[in-house]
């Protein structure tokens, strides 16, 4: 196990010396002050006070983690504070949060090659500002897009709705400028989508959570702005008839840009929870969202997968084609998040299946003994579901009731596990998963994990609580 | 630098331990009988008599690695000995080439999920073999695909002429079973397209060059076969004409498949080479070729981005569908590597440029003093450009013509690196290129490199010739 060799108060001088880093109004200690940094926006996770470093450029980042092997403190950066398993709040006392707010830096986008290098504390909602009316677009986009951060990203290998056409994060990533573990700075911003010298630091670097390095620039790809979008909610009788139908799906519509799958029992939570009318059709089915982007009728496309479908589905298909016809589709995938939460602050759980094994999954989820029925969604055209039990943290939290909700989690990742699927597939691991890492990575691999850790972190001093911590942290 | 601790002559006792791992059979000795895998297929690579051990599953590579830590020899793993820059022969006397030859597993394709699981030794075609009538296709396709193998793509990050729609080899790998330089396995063919848990082994196994682990089985992502092809050649005045119409297709034809680079010079040298007739307009001219693939009417894609490039052309399109049409385009750019050969042993670059800078890169390429004109060519939608100079190494190779050669190649590398390129895009660093990493990577992204070598490959088992090589090696 890496460990930090001492384990200091942060003195008085180590404040000293990281406000001659990044100057004094850069280092919050005011507890007050501190608070929104010290705890995540579910609130299960938070820390005591300690301070908040806001580096201005990557020689002060440096620095900062120079100091940090030096003195023997923790480092946990931090971006916008979106994560959902706590990776960027500290496990220890002995830590300093590296806010990458004030890396803001946002270069004209270079059209020729379809990229742009933004700073890791630009947020999605810039960029995406940034690029309007170039032609192109960022290919991954999220809900938090107004909050999180290109490096929070990066480093969590974000995913969300057009993963099937785009890929993940690390898809997007053509180079990283960062600071390793060690207090060294590299930079591979040259600009290229092709570079076979060496090893790949920056997929490495990406989905990482801040545990290897802390990343200060970015270098992205740009896909091309679609012309033409268009959805389409699609009803089947079961779970098994929408998997098959989603491979057919994937195979035969080249402009294939979501595929989501929504159950009988979330549609059902949504209509009543803001009393809307399940779309005709729809009431008690297994629904897939689909949705096309590309040229001038790519809406064929869809009418094409549709006659293929024909028997299969169980009602006409539901076609949009103007944005407001479409975001009348996508509210309801949209809103089983709000909807669950009406109920109560609820378990959730971010997992990924081999396609064949979704149904079978399901059903086993759906016969757990729970205090209230799975709401299961998510993004059936990469296997990757979101699980929520409405209401497990009820506000009066007891002891008994977290033991409970403990104790369904196990058994929901147990499921996981027994079907051969992961137990994070976009969330990542942070503080939450790190317990279950075991169950879906063989010790090979984590003790391979381990040993990438401590070559570009040697005495851990990046993010301890996340990935690598040994059970005993 | 990583160190063998010992420099054992491969004693009989060592090949005595070989053959009760492999089985007699599969150790090759007989200089005659393992003097193909000692040189590479350029034959600018060779190695003194060494044994060829052809494991025939995961333990028995998983056996071979164990032991060489234990006695203290190299293993250098080889695939289909297809490679351009000497990865797969050894550099060193106290070295055993493990061929991936008899890592012949290829799994029913898994159709839900649009995957299949396949050994290292497989040949591409008969993956591509394997496919045909799925509905499914393999993203990465070379002109070796007889000879060379799954497990050296995706060692070798290899690229070709589809990575403007599908990525390189990285992009096609959804999870690896390996046996790293300790001796351990690591195996992570779940079949999952999302799966954040812990760092990407997957991604930094790829590329690596078999300096980290032995690859036995990869789970490889499929892509819809295509239902039509277009194919498209259009003619422009210069390089910079080329290259903003590359980012104007790029950005607008979505179903865009290939976008290559031909010159003047490459063109009436394979007209010349084949007394071909230069087709109309073309003689003289940038030309690019253009592949779209898609659904029905997707020449429509290929007739819309000519339109808006009206102008720019210097003459009509020639437009292809039929397989023959296409073809006769394809010639073209497929026959420059034999055109080439034509003319002697030519000296060959693999390299790659951000696109503003091509146009320079190119101009300063053909002022340089050589024996013969410069013939550039290659993959212009990824920037990735093979930069040839005909006849550099003449039958009867003198030491003077060698060191001009070698000067040659440090003076186009070294505008490479002026430019801000990379020196290998998509052939790997191998033994030709491991000297000249310096030139492009920094010297913190090497002591990286070699510290991620170091946590998977402790005493330096593994192809110590390539990638981390020292100076001195």
């Amino acid at each position: 196990v890496v460990r930090i060799p001492t384990s200091p108060v942060l003195a008085s001088s180590v404040i000293s010396e990281l406000r001659q880093i990044v100057g004094a109004a850069h280092v919050l200690i005011d507890p007050d002050v501190t608070a929104t940094y010290r705890t995540d926006w579910t609130g299960r996770f938070h820390s005591e006070p300690l301070p908040v470093v806001r580096p201005g450029s990557t020689v002060e980042v440096q620095e900062v983690v120079a100091l940090a092997n030096r003195i023997g403190f923790h480092v946990v950066p931090q971006g916008g504070n979106t994560g959902l398993v706590g990776g960027s709040i500290p496990t220890k006392r002995d830590s300093v949060i590296v806010s990458t707010s004030r890396l803001q830096w946002i270069d004209e986008p270079d059209l020729l090659s379809a990229q742009i290098v933004v700073g890791a504390g630009v947020r999605l909602a810039t960029l995406q500002h940034a690029l309007l009316g170039t032609g192109w677009m960022f290919g991954v986009d999220l809900g938090a897009r107004d909050s999180c951060t290109i490096g929070g990203m990066v480093a969590t290998n974000a995913g969300g709705i057009t993963v099937v056409r785009h890929g993940m994060m690390r898809h997007q990533v053509l180079g990283i400028e960062a600071v390793l573990g060690d207090g060294s700075v590299i930079s591979h911003l040259n600009g290229l989508e092709k570079d076979n010298t060496g090893y790949d630091l920056d997929g490495l670097l990406t989905g990482s959570e801040g545990t290897l390095a802390v990343m200060t620039r970015v270098l992205l790809k740009l896909r091309p702005s679609q012309l033409r979008t268009a959805t389409a909610m699609l009803g089947f009788p079961t779970v098994d008839a929408a998997v098959s139908a989603t491979a057919l799906i994937r195979r035969s519509v080249p402009s294939l840009e979501s595929l989501e799958l929504m159950l009988p029992s979330g549609i059902e939570l949504v209509g009543s929870a803001f009393g809307w009318e399940v779309p005709e059709g729809m009431a008690g089915q297994t629904v897939l969202l689909v949705e096309v982007a590309g040229a001038e009728k790519v809406e064929d496309e869809l009418a094409n997968v549709c006659d293929a479908l024909g028997t299969v589905m169980t009602a006409d298909p539901a076609v949009a084609l103007s944005s407001s016809a479409r975001a009348s589709l996508w509210r309801w995938r949209e809103a089983h998040t709000a909807a669950i939460a009406t109920l109560g602050v609820p378990l959730k759980l971010d997992v990924s299946l081999p396609q064949k094994e979704i149904r079978h999954f399901i059903d086993a989820v759906f016969r757990l003994p729970a205090p209230a029925r799975p709401i299961v969604f998510g993004h059936l055209g990469d296997g990757n579901l979101h699980v929520n039990f409405p209401a497990c943290f009820p506000k009066s939290t007891s002891e008994a009731i977290a033991a409970e909700t403990h104790d369904l989690e196990v058994r929901v990742l147990a499921l996981v596990s027994l079907h051969g699927g992961s137990v994070s597939a976009e969330h990542g691991v942070g503080v939450a998963k790190t317990p279950y890492l075991s169950m879906t990575r063989s010790a090979s691999e984590i003790d391979a994990f381990r040993r990438v850790k401590r070559a570009l972190d040697p005495l851990g001093i990046l993010n301890p609580g996340v990935i690598v911590a040994s059970s005993g942290d």
